[in-house]
């Protein structure tokens, strides 16, 4: 691509003018979170672009969708207006418009080093839901916990499962993580063991944030789907297997997962994802109707998993995956969740549940890796792992690979505190 | 008790100036929606009486919290503000006051008749969970599904089992549900079977609505659980028996629920609710020390569930059950919920499940009523019910019955429409 931005951009830059993810940016606590687009090693701020007169487009020109501290507004406009906001920055920030490029003052206002912002969640988030859509994670969990016959449960390969999660205890990256307390299964006939949890776990999830809704009682259509969504961020699910295995049976995860969830900060795009579309899998059995894409696509998007253990520099790649992997598409997932007209809002989040490849290295999540703690997973030279351990660094990294440049999601990133002591379970009050 | 409000209570009224329940309510579309509180056949308008400056006590004379379009931010300022504005209603309504009493003008302002206003939802609910703590709901369900032997799964008497439900299908009481499509169970190696569910359910519930939350990270005390509560509400589960049972393995319910969830629109304050504590059932075996109150109560509410069909003006009554029935107890649920570190917001809603009792007219469902459709209920004669039919309009009440008057929750009302027809199904496009 010849698109280049009048800012610099190093080759390797997740952020180069093909890219323009949007995320939502502090420069002081006591400053209004406010709306930007990153684009090298800056964050544009999009509040002082829309003061500036400058998205001058029919559907952006009047909104004050960009004077708000989340997203949401945005993204309850539509594609059209998306389609809009990006053309409008991809020539701002392009090399042959002097618009920016020539007006000091303007750059000076709206071009903000990164290193000099704090990010926040992009997205006021209504509803969160986890689908289940590796087949290689749902057979490797149905081995684990149900033995080998049969470890995908028959009603997997006809709807993407998913469960509700929690959206309260959704943090954004760089927020640590207290280790969670819970019952796990007794032995015999003692009470459940109670305490820290001793299985605690990463799941290498992407999200999809939705852009506009539906009404309830009213059914998003398969081919329509796509519409509805904005674009994607890394996530981690973290989860307590200890916690989680006594208590999901008969309905589902709970506070295995739900003590929290961390998201990348910066929103990509199906825009700007759309060059690295890629066949999804062959479905088989054939989808019901009410799941039959005209055109089945997945995106390729390479996927790491690094840890960091406490008081080290360097963190160790414990694996290589790929969004490519997943069985059950975007829109699959979009439909399925409204068939029976529940309503999407515009900010909801839709995790693909973990990201497994077929390799032995391409698993997503400690319990695969480690089967479920039997083979602990060497980091480094002596250095092993079952679980995680208190100040362990979790950090997930995603890109697609372009002509020239690099699409790419940041980082998701979350560190282990350990579990809080009783003195100082105080409780908030307002 | 002696307080006697002026104006006019029926005896049989939910509502005297011993209750005084909080909702939202418009006087026209084109108005902002504001808090009040119910009393006899009129809703006093809060953020009028805010205005004349009547809320004069040292936390509330300074706050905004009643000119809002919801109860969250009165909520967020805990138990003690909550105790202020009821002891400021209940002087002002009395009968020995003048303040309000001698004011026509004031009256004429802030008390509205009922039957002259919409209720809307009386919060925005972050987040919404659902709990499964009836003993007999969980013995007939494990039965109907998985057998007589061990119905009740292992984990059940160990901690409050619950599940994450979908907050933005949660609807105010009289809003239409649509009858949800969805998959349901194949016979053989058939593709499933998709449709309009056969197996459409009410669940008789109720709801804790949390007002003070807690911080990420920061379990709330079992013994200080109860101050986290701001009242309850009825609840009404909808259900697809036949989606839910084919989607529910391994995480737990989706779309069997998330087409629509009822509450009434008043909630009914913890001090209302005092007179009405009871002991709750002993339990066996003994929770861990997190689930050990020091004094273990629950509400004795009377629970009736009727069922009025299409064109009829009678409504039938299918169950009478109790609130007394829980096992797990309010402060429990919310001390599990907590436990990990996950944090409630003000405004979030715990429902107890399905509040079946011991006695076969005490069950809180059809599932339940008609065991799984196999013994059709009789509404009356020569009419009967496996599951619920377009048309239907299921009604929920609540009351306790109090010396001389009755402390009520009103109504949870809702009336199933068929199915969406394909050239019904448009999209929502904003």
């Amino acid at each position: 691509m010849d698109l280049k931005s009048f800012i610099e951009v190093q080759p390797d830059s997740h952020f180069p003018i093909q890219n323009l993810p949007y995320g939502v940016f502090r420069t002081a606590p006591d400053l209004p979170p406010r709306p930007g687009v990153a684009i090298g090693e800056y964050v544009l701020d999009l509040s002082e672009i829309a003061s500036a007169g400058l998205f001058d487009g029919p559907l952006l020109k009047n909104s004050d969708c960009f004077n708000q501290p989340n997203l949401n507004k945005f993204l309850s406009l539509g594609r059209p207006a998306w389609k809009e906001a990006r053309a409008t920055l991809q020539k701002l920030l392009s090399s042959t418009e002097p618009t920016l490029r020539d007006n000091e003052a303007l750059r000076l206002k709206s071009l903000i080093p990164l290193k000099q912002v704090n990010m926040v969640l992009p997205v006021a988030i209504h509803d969160y839901t986890d689908f289940f859509s590796s087949m290689h994670h749902a057979k490797n969990c149905g081995t684990i916990f149900r033995g080998p016959v049969d470890p995908i449960v028959p009603n997997w390969f006809h709807l993407p499962i998913a469960y509700h999660g929690r959206a309260s205890s959704i943090v954004i990256s760089g927020t640590e993580i207290v280790r969670p307390r819970g019952q796990s299964r007794p032995v015999g006939d003692s009470p459940p063991p109670f305490g820290p949890s001793a299985k605690l776990d990463f799941e290498l999830e992407m999200a999809a944030v939705v852009g506009t809704g539906n009404l309830l009682g009213k059914p998003v259509d398969i081919n329509e789907a796509e519409d509805h969504i904005f674009g994607l961020v890394l996530m981690n699910d973290w989860s307590a297997r200890d916690i989680q295995a006594w208590e999901y049976v008969p309905l589902g995860p709970f506070l295995g997962k739900s003590f929290g969830t961390t998201i990348s900060p910066w929103i990509v795009t199906l825009e700007a994802l759309e060059p690295f579309k890629c066949d999804a899998p062959k479905q088989d059995p054939a989808p019901l109707p009410y799941l039959t894409e005209k055109e089945s696509k997945n995106y390729d998007i390479s996927l790491e998993v690094r840890i960091r253990p406490a008081g080290e520099s360097d963190a160790h790649i414990v694996s290589k995956s790929n969004f490519k992997h997943l069985y059950w598409t975007l829109p699959q997932q979009l439909a399925h969740h409204t068939v029976n007209g529940c309503n999407l809002q515009p900010g909801d989040l839709l995790g693909t549940g973990t990201i497994s490849g077929p390799e032995p290295e391409s698993l997503g999540c400690l319990l695969e890796l480690t089967w479920n703690g039997e083979k602990p997973l060497e980091l480094a030279n002596g250095l092993h792992r079952k679980f995680l351990e208190d100040g362990d660094e979790v950090v997930f990294t995603g890109q697609c690979e372009g002509d020239g440049y690099t699409v790419g999601f940041g980082t998701c990133a979350g560190k282990i505190l350990p579990s809080a002591e009783e003195k100082d379970l105080i409780n908030y009050k307002s």
